[in-house]
């Protein structure tokens, strides 16, 4: 059995948890690899839930007003994954994949340890400029259109977190959260992936910014997965995060892959995605 | 990076995922091994899931009576985990460590292929005699003062699955699941995992039964971890299910350890667990 030198570290994104990979992983683990895929702060099994969702009776105003359960801010949701990274690499780099979300803690991690990442994936995933917090690019021009921000069920600046109704058996309302995330995944599939989210995801996630220097976060190596299908995360706003990585740290150009996929290959395309991760 | 030659396999129970063994497989993968945790069939990622559970309004009756969501059985589940264990193995064998109803898979899994697995790790798992159904321990007088089936809010038989609450706000009901399944796990960790639960199980996992062989189950070493305060298998249940195996297979004995813990040490004790999986 040929085992590969380094080891993968798997990031979901927001709402989701280290389960989001269970088809990319056996692949993984197949190939001889040792993969690990880890929650988020706030999330999985690191979750905090509002009582809104599942109330009985249920209360759609308590839904809107309800404040966040989620409060993990960046620095904590980035000192936890290197602290996973470290732990998995015993110290010795590994390759950090992260999608959407994730994509945040990621690029502060690997700023802040470099010497502890050999390269960085995004997988449709936000890759912030120096200074800009991810949030900004929620909003921003290229990813108009975005399905995400249709499905929050409350204000975020007013409970202080980014909601969804994951519980919610309203067709149409899960027709709007299977085409956000998992447009080309089966219907039962996608079921069973909502069942599994977290309602709020922590807004101060995506409220930090990271500072990015040549000797930090521009030193590691770094592929990005374009999502052409993606209605979460727009393909437009996709290649602008690398067009302006690449011309912060042009010494180190983004290698990029492209899947006709949605915001999910881990379960559309486990077996292209999977190998993308395999032959870095 | 030294790297373990044999792979770890890790299988939940009935409404887990394979995210129940996020604490562990940090561990495994931190010593070197390659380790993978699957969704059993009907779970996780492949959960079919009823509508009552999540019905707005919510109706008790209801609850009580639409048919299981869940389908699956022993075969199937079986046939699933084989796969799994040839995929992360590569044929070579790997050891695999079940939770649970998770020990029925694994025991049909192992008679069957009995190459394939370097060593069945049973932990407070269901580990049944030649030809005698799990579900029939569930009913046994070794399992009496269970608090699962106090927890099952629909009749078992009539809806052809076993069914839990699981986004019940009621608190005494939320009580009653941590203490079934979390009693030492932390409030908010346990709440975590609730929330990650299927409500249904397939009945069918459990109704299956398997004939033992000592070229086949018997063949190969197992190992049982008791855990002492699980109130979901009763302790003496679990060690009935030893001295079963003892005495039909005396010259393969059944290597025992004991947690002082709940049903779930992957929450509660997962220094402890991936020590004993590590030493095997």
């Amino acid at each position: 059995m040929t085992t590969r030198e380094t080891p993968v570290l798997l990031l979901h994104g927001y709402w989701h948890g280290a389960w989001c990979w269970s088809e990319v992983l056996p692949r993984l683990t197949a190939a001889g690899t040792r993969a690990l895929a880890v929650d988020m702060a706030g999330h999985g099994l690191r979750a905090r839930r509002p009582a809104a969702p599942t109330a009985r009776p249920f209360d759609p105003a308590a839904l809107a007003a309800e404040p966040s359960a989620a409060d993990a801010e960046l620095d904590e949701a980035a000192a936890l994954f290197i602290a996973q990274a470290r732990a998995l690499g015993g110290g010795a780099p590994v390759t950090a994949v992260a999608h959407s979300m994730g994509g945040n803690v990621l690029t502060r991690a690997v700023e802040e340890e470099p010497g502890l990442f050999a390269h960085a994936v995004y997988v449709t995933a936000f890759m912030p400029a120096s200074g800009v917090p991810a949030a900004a690019y929620i909003f921003a021009p290229e990813n108009e259109g975005d399905l995400v921000q249709v499905a929050m069920v409350a204000d975020p600046l007013a409970i202080g977190g980014l909601r969804l109704d994951t519980p919610s058996p309203d067709p149409a309302y899960r027709q709007l959260l299977r085409d956000a995330f998992y447009g080309d995944v089966a219907a039962v599939v996608a079921d069973a992936a909502i069942a599994l989210l977290t309602p709020d995801a922590p807004a101060g996630v995506a409220a930090g910014a990271t500072t990015l220097t040549a000797d930090g976060w521009g030193s590691v190596p770094r592929t990005y997965v374009v999502c052409t299908r993606d209605r979460a995360l727009q393909p437009r706003m996709q290649r602008t995060f690398i067009e302006l990585a690449d011309a912060a740290f042009p010494d180190n150009p983004t290698t990029v892959h492209v899947l006709e996929s949605s915001h999910s290959p881990f379960l559309s395309m486990p077996d292209e995605l999977a190998d993308i991760i395999l032959k870095l």
